[in-house]
């Protein structure tokens, strides 16, 4: 068969070729959906910020209670870390496909929100920043008296637990260094949290979510940074059984620096640099309504 | 190449960009099914609700009988907490699935259909709860007979199923705390039980649905928690094959503080606690009448 | 802002909000699709009925031969039950997406199909529920001889083959107790791959078909119960290589109770029940024409 | 309410349900793509064929080399089986969907191709079958001379090799009754792998593909059937680093048996049965042109 | 009944029988994705190219981190290849999926756009090409720094990593002959990269892009090829905890000779390869315009 001949067929037939359609969301469609979620976030009223947030502090504490129970006794390091990293991120999963609200995706949803806007702040988004970080701190708590009132868990959890309450405070011992360095560990756990919520928009199915959620969340566990309502789920469900720490301690040299370091993280180097670097691309008038959800 | 044409021509090829469908339902739509869920099962014949909670129970049982099957011998806590909860998840996954009705799911169906309500909730809605129980019941005992009558496991099963039957009586000693206990623990139980139903409503696909359901199934079976029917599972299992403990002290012990905590559960933390959260946008009029099956 | 405001804008906003389509079929239509192959099946000349019956217990030999070889010296019981397990599911996802036909999904196809009909079963679905029974044990014994003769395997896999057709043959000293529990296992086995087709038959996708296999063919494995065909492929093997029992002792002490128990289980627990509970949901001639391949 | 209301309405209701579509292939449709791809294949220009066969042989060397790297140090049998046959998946799944051409893929596609055609084969299918099986030996060299000259690999990889080569080539010892063993084992092989092929049409999407290629590919590794392209890897490898056999011995007492092996196996156990199983349904003219792709 | 009657029938019914569509990419769309990418990322301005460069450095720097934590402490070589493969993944995940640009991805698109024009290479080109591997230098110096100034990773993350900076620079010793060893496994890691860069085009949901990130990305780290934007991450957090090494033995001895390595193997093992094998098929004026973003 002439050669020319066969070129020419395959030339046209090509032309049958379908493109199957995308299934995810480009980077600055993601930038879109979370100035949307920003604003109607911060629209809504604040009873349901608050209980929405309450559910988001609860999921947390599960999947850091999931993930104590989950890396019980095994000594192999490494294995130890993927463990708790799964066990984690049960917690945001929950988190990220039931709507709640969660500190550390605020983080990033509204410095992006705000980033488009012309003059400063308004108020109702200060509040919603509040209310949330509220709201997930009771959420901890919550879940923290619920468990230990259950009277379920076995002793070995407490104990383990307090290994990991130790692991977050050891930096109490640096003093002024140590207060900075929990503040940089905030900085790196929100830039991964942010991540997981970046990577969570990019997928338009649960399973997508999930595998997404994933990627980020297991670094930042297994790397032991400190993501505030994470710490607040271990100290709140310590707390109520009995810790050798001071709600102070942890208020003043952890979850003050952490939270801090947070804002950061998810402010400038997920909320910042994405809005920066897709800035032509994005236009949140061609985002679908229904996303703003 | 002039900087302003560039971008000019790509806020102009931007247009071209598709924003891929949603794949997943939003939570106001989860709770939208759970309401036309609740009111079509209600609505069903009782012989055929009585037949699919068997199967429920049945289903359930098959996942605490794997579920001890595969964490036998396994010497490491955590994993062994982790092989236990995978091996539940199959029992859940079934049920959802197959359409079977589980009192854990109805828990949270049931309530959020009555909180839609203007008046009391009707008789049909209570005598189909009832069924259901009773469905569950005895489907864990058919599973159970037929298991032991088949003679297939190993003796090592029935002693690791002791131990499970122990974890789960062990309040007994702490008299009235340990009933309230019990109770505190199906609260936690059936808190996670129906965010497992909440999640699987999300998914549009198998796949998604599966995974959904392991998320929060797996953190209660790992933390021990007291969900009746499982319980029922492991309870009919051991009576057949023979037990240390007697029907009364499982049914008043165990049984009926469990159930309740998981009534208080579904019905207050997931049935309440979402249909007071997205109140506004829920609307189960617009929900596709085949959601309703 | 006006509350009202909000709420009327919200109500606005929620009419533009999607309801993503179902990916998976429901219980009736996965009955439906039972009775449209199982009459399509049987319409089938004989000689594709019995070459697609060979293939099927030519995969299934091959999951039971994959099934020892992960499970190799594996000593944890609870980690070698579910090797085993994942090990089997290969081969019955092998089955279920090449069309090849299997005893134990026949004998729910059948039946769902028989349980449509006015009149009594017409004298081809007999025949071809022979057909396919011999088939099967001719794949079996095909991949048997292939492996035996191949000597690829090492000694050891023979040496635990043994251990697991002790297993199957220890109800032998139980006498004609032990032959009832062969059937009652046998029951429960097919009770759980009926519970395969029909999870397998909801999702649409091959990803969802696999994982659907995946959830009760790992609990029968896991447990020991006793499937017909799997038992061929075992057995197969195990007599080709040579074995301690006899052909007799294996067909009427093993083969013949597990088969009963399988078309038992099958029959009644799932044909029967879901049949029963979605009858004035199932409408066989509403399904798209081209499931019934 | 009156029961026969309910079903009327329920009845009606039910005309309402979707059945979701199908995202998998009949059986009969991926025999139907086996046709038009190896009909395509075979009309590529020789340079083209030549250049996907290289990319092949490559990639399944890859995988070889994966397989021995991960299994590397693990003793349990069982899980050593396990990884194995996880490592070689990627080598399968990256040939599948990169479009490359592989020796024991054309093993299906042709014969199927050539089932269809009322005369003999005609001389570009010929041609094509030896421009791939010799591709494919090339890109095995290409990785395992790039490999060894990277010096990248540890000693232990090595000796390991040596284990897996000794492993293939037992069967000199058994003089001619090895050489049928090895050709007997590489029907079981390309058995296997072609419905990997097979299964990997039926899915749609990526995800799908790699699964259904890991369900086959898996049992073949673990069972060390002798795949001549792994082989092909496996030897190409050892012979750079220096390998206790020489090239006469792998061609004659190996791969020449392997390769007949394979082709039995692909051409008779797959193309053939599936041909002749679905014959009545195959039709290539109503397949989407593009899929000949 | 009568057969030839069945054929008809079966025959006309085929006729119903949908054909679902391909949800991946053919290798020649894959290819026109390429073009376009690598036409519009050089397009882009000189601030958002190094945004995102920027990032990639980092994400993968994240994955290298978490690679040598989940292995820390795994005794079993099989075992600690496949974690630290496990581990690496996520960091080109989270950079295929976010947009991120990276270095050796850039290797494969910038080939595959120049060999489809007619002239020499433009300026933006190469000047690009600069600006991405500076980038990604910047991101993981960031990543480096920000870790260790945090503190939160323990004694033995720093250890582990001095065996994996010696494992890189171990071809030292080997003189000009390790330059070339480091060189020849920079292609074969660039090949590897390229082809996880092709298959996870292939795949349009978030799950397949994952998982076809998997396949050749763990071949690469198990076998310890010598990647250069992972050793930046390896050695930027490894000089700034202090390391054994200069900056100038490790640009030297190591990054060059990688760097040169991953262009050979990106531009030719990838780019070259498919774009000829597919030249025909290739036509990027029919490719949907949104793609190239």
């Amino acid at each position: 068969m002439d050669r020319r001949f066969i070129v020419e067929k395959s030339k046209k037939q090509n032309e049958d070729v379908k493109y199957p359609e995308r299934q995810f969301y480009f980077p600055a469609q993601i930038v879109e959906t979370f100035i949307a979620k920003g604003e109607s976030h911060s629209a809504r009223p604040l009873n349901r910020q608050f209980i929405l947030s309450i559910l988001a502090g609860a999921f947390v504490t599960f999947g850091a209670i999931f993930s104590v129970l989950i890396a019980l006794g095994v000594e192999t390091q490494g294995i130890h870390n993927l463990l708790a990293g799964i066990g984690f991120v049960t917690g945001y999963a929950i988190v990220f496909i039931s709507g709640a609200i969660l500190f550390t995706e605020v983080n990033v949803l509204l410095p992006t929100y705000i980033l488009q806007r012309k003059f400063w702040i308004p108020k109702n988004i200060l509040k919603f920043w509040v209310v949330c970080y509220l709201g997930n701190v009771i959420g901890a708590l919550l879940v923290g008296a619920l468990v230990v009132a259950s009277g379920s868990l076995p002793p070995e959890f407490y104990s383990e637990l307090t290994t990991y309450t130790e692991h977050k405070m050891k930096f109490l011992s640096n003093g002024t260094l140590g207060w900075f360095q929990i503040l940089v560990s905030g900085i790196i756990a929100n830039w991964l949290i942010g991540m997981a919520a970046f990577l969570a928009t990019a997928a338009r199915d649960l399973t997508g979510k999930v595998l997404a959620t994933t990627l980020p969340v297991i670094i930042f566990v297994a790397g032991n940074f400190q993501h505030s309502v994470a710490n607040m789920g271990y100290f709140s469900t310590s707390f109520i059984h009995g810790s050798e720490y001071s709600w102070i301690e942890f208020l003043f040299f952890n979850l003050v620096p952490a939270s801090i370091g947070n804002l950061i993280g998810g402010g400038i180097l997920v909320a910042l640099t994405f809005t920066y670097a897709f800035k032509e691309e994005i236009d949140v008038n061609r985002l679908p309504k229904e996303e703003a959800k």
